[in-house]
């Protein structure tokens, strides 16, 4: 029987769920959220539209969060996708180009196309910028967007590389989108926020707290005029982010350091776990700072048979390299507790001695 | 002391909750949302991400609300807005024009703009469509935008007039945007719903169930090509809607049609108090068949000069007529209770007494 090469991440969406099957698909948390985030709903009442650029008891906390920053700087969004199609298309110039990284989240050349811009890459090495590749390609760049901590590679930055990125990009008056969504996810430092007059900060509360389906993200930014336009803009394309996801946002600002460090715990054995698992088979990959994936290369096979091996005769889902402008690796997602990955690897060891 | 005019809608953002001031100004209806729609609260615990297009419970009930539906014709969107947005960038074509009525919801001639098409307009007279005008500009266009009952005239269509215009456009191949949020707020008949191969009906939990904040619209269509569009397309933008309000929008297409029709009944009677109050004070001004809007002229004054002066001088919030391209006219919500209508009306005939 002739198989279809399965083709994008959509046609995984809602497997999974089965006791069968063994995901490391989807990149969201499988962690609850932190349950003060439900405290609020049975008293629940309001109903009226909210103000287009956020609820202020939030953005006074996020502004608490960052140094000198003030809860005018920050605007909530349907999630950080929102706050990337918004910037985007604040910043639009007729023949402007975005410089992304490559291996990139999928969804960023669609966000540029989207915003009737052109896209330029910056390779990886292994999930790290080069600097001078890097420079070479954002100087005929408006704006570049930075992933670190990224989706697929796991990759965090070097401190000293985000700051040349930083010196580098003021000097030539480039903007930056920085998608700090995993920025609460790193093992082996704290995260280092971008800082800038063109910086545009995009985080979310769906990783750090789990509140994928709430969507609620933000963007926070120094410039007043791009500020206006986004809130401007917003007005007309989905006005207020829904306000009871935004009051469930506010109580996550509350919740302590240890929840959070608790979660990283877990995450890091998580991480611990799977790269020694995938290395004792022998694939190649690197150990990763960040999020939850493990970007491995199967050597001798194209990731789209490994894709769709993996699926169809051990059901295991994993996702294609290609989605992610790689065509050597296969992404896996470890947003799964230990016993499932430990099942994962061994249905990956089968796969590979056969 | 020089009086700067006042310039937007968002002006008025957060004002009028005080008990002095009385409010004509923002489109949200005051009463609240039927009880059952908070019900689900205290025990909700979801928190991963929903499918793009739309949790399937709340497509499947939007179906059999309309006649051979399926729920694969519904995305569930962040409001009618984000629909519109959606639509307009699903079809844009370079070069493409955007026909709209005039005068319009102020946001209309902006989201054209923003999916980077060109407008053209149709002068309604005292609200309605003249079809040969109509035609004149529609025959130029690729999209036609139909708003009834409408914002800000309150006016609903004659059934004829939809259905010539249902037929115009299919003949010549224009794709109609029926943006029917108030489809459930019309005093003199059941709403005609727009139907053909090209049209996308645009809809809220908004105004029939009083839920704005939350921010739950969706849009239905034929074509699987635009709605496929649509959905690859937001799976960039802003991912699922957010899944609480749909289970709370799920709710409300539980509610008995008592319920609404007893909303009616208070919206009519608000109707008739507030029309009979604006013509016996001698303003210019037609009986709207539905939504929440009277958009009266006030004879030997600039719509500016009316807004500022009522604000300033008698506290009371309305919007000027030139926001919605409208330069002789003033737009009146009577989403408040009669006893403020009353008193915004004494103030209303105070002011013209000077």
């Amino acid at each position: 029987m002739e198989r279809k090469n399965i083709s994008s991440p959509s046609f995984f969406i809602g497997k999974g769920q089965g006791d069968d099957l063994i995901s490391f698909g989807s990149g969201q948390p499988d962690l609850p959220p932190p349950p003060q985030v439900y405290d609020i709903l049975p008293t629940y009442r309001s109903f009226k539209y909210g103000l287009i650029q956020g609820q202020e008891n939030l953005r006074d906390a996020l502004a608490k969060q960052y140094k000198d920053a003030h809860m005018d700087q920050f605007v909530v969004t349907n999630g950080a996708s929102e706050a990337l199609d918004l910037s985007l298309r604040a910043l639009y110039e007729p023949g402007a180009k975005v410089c992304l990284p490559r291996p990139y989240y999928y969804s960023y050349p669609h966000n540029v196309a989207l915003a009737s811009m052109e896209v330029r890459y910056y390779d990886l090495e292994r999930g790290k910028i080069n600097l001078e590749n890097f420079k070479e390609q954002a100087k005929h760049c408006k704006i570049v967007v930075i992933n670190s901590p990224a989706n697929p590679t796991g990759s965090a930055q070097d401190i000293e590389t985000l700051k040349e990125i930083e010196k580098f990009c003021e000097d030539k008056h480039i903007w930056i989108l920085s998608d700090e969504v995993y920025k609460d996810l790193i093992y082996e430092r704290e995260n280092y926020l971008i800082e800038g007059q063109r910086v545009i900060t995009i985080n979310s509360f769906s990783k750090t707290y789990s509140m994928c389906g709430f969507r609620t993200g933000y963007l926070y930014a120094r410039d007043p005029e791009f500020l206006q336009k986004v809130i401007e803009m917003k007005t007309h394309t989905s006005m207020n982010t829904n306000i009871l996801g935004q009051e469930m946002a506010f109580e996550a600002t509350k919740v302590s350091q240890e929840f959070l460090d608790e979660q990283l715990k877990i995450w890091k054995e998580r991480r611990d776990l799977f790269y020694e698992g995938l290395t004792g088979l022998g694939l190649d990959v690197w150990k990763p700072e960040g999020a939850f994936y493990l970007f491995p290369k199967f050597p001798g096979k194209n990731p789209t048979d490994v894709v769709n091996d993996l699926y169809h005769d051990h059901k295991v889902i994993t996702y294609d390299g290609h989605w992610f402008g790689s065509p050597t690796r296969v992404r896996f997602s470890y947003a799964l507790d230990k016993e499932k990955i430990e099942e994962g690897l061994e249905r990956i060891k089968h796969y590979l001695d056969q």
